[in-house]
């Protein structure tokens, strides 16, 4: 078995992004020199997620403007109470999720056409990280078989 | 460590269909011969998911409401100005989830009693895929440990 | 290759509860004796979830409102013919999602600063159950290698 782990920090322009990853998760991947497993990738902070989706810039803006009106900023959240003004984000990543568990096969992300890995951020502007944990079999222990 | 990958093919006979598949995935798992781990049942198109929930038909049907409430299809989304016509179909597959990680004990999906998975189409009608990939410990190296 | 599986009881005095679990979680992941790999959390049941959230109280107050405005109770749902009445249960549970795997890096919960492990349940008041499996490499295991 081997296991590899790596972080990616992100620090938007923007208070909320959404950021393709792919590239950077199938480097890790490579890196990691696992034939057979899966790889774990995870929102550390709670107002951003990680999902699966198109890479398409117009359903980019459907997604944010979607997630605003079931999640809206700016309404008097009990949360807000603390001195947070950030309670609409935790929701907003809630219904996005916060990790996706992508399978590898023989060595490389086993993916559909048309899946991107993509890190949302909803609560920006500041340094957030993100675990990329890789866990299988490595070609030297399948071949050992 | 054992490593076991099968893909399911879908062509739905509706645009929208909530199908159980937990016999089919148990079916793997057995196939897979692995005594303690995982099994991975993640869609892979970005417009189908797949969850865990009770086969029942009302609540299946409430379901199908309740997503087209939240995720409305017909409306002018940025998206369709790429010539889809889908993008509620990501909307939906969003909130209901894109996978499941099943746990494997003593060989078998370790499900509650009322545990079902299903895959659930909001774009069909033509050829998507599931990938089930498993990983764990056959019996052989849980003998030998 | 380490395995260890647990099941965690709960039976809330309240029909809906978000209970903070993350020191139970990593209880059992002490006793797994993993170094690296991963932790399953999940619901065996199909109206309770588990999620990743901030220990705030403010903020689990709106949780709770803000999921009985997007899948409200008291309506008539068909699920409801069978002599159910908890429809909404399922619904709310679909969106705050039905289970996390938590990373393990040197024998710990990988979390991030207020990453907290809930317990989900909206339709309570009886014995319901979680599932916590650990999956990864033991530090004898590592040392060897």
């Amino acid at each position: 078995m081997r296991a590899h782990t790596a972080y990616l920090w992100f620090t938007t322009r923007s208070p909320r992004e959404l950021i393709n990853i792919t590239d950077r998760v199938a480097e890790i991947v490579e890196t990691a020199g696992v034939e057979e497993g899966f790889c774990l990738v995870s929102a550390m902070h709670i107002t951003s997620g990680v999902y699966v989706s198109d890479w398409e810039n117009g359903l980019i803006h459907d997604f944010q403007v979607w997630l605003e009106k079931l999640a809206p900023s700016g309404l008097d959240y009990r949360h807000h109470q603390t001195g947070e003004d950030n309670a609409d984000a935790h929701l907003k990543r809630t219904i996005m999720g916060h990790q996706v568990l992508l399978p590898i096969t023989e060595g490389k992300l086993d993916l559909g056409p048309w899946e991107q890995v993509f890190y949302a951020e909803f609560d920006g502007q500041r340094r957030k990280r993100v675990i990329v944990k890789v866990m299988g079999e490595s070609g030297t222990e399948r071949a050992e078989r």
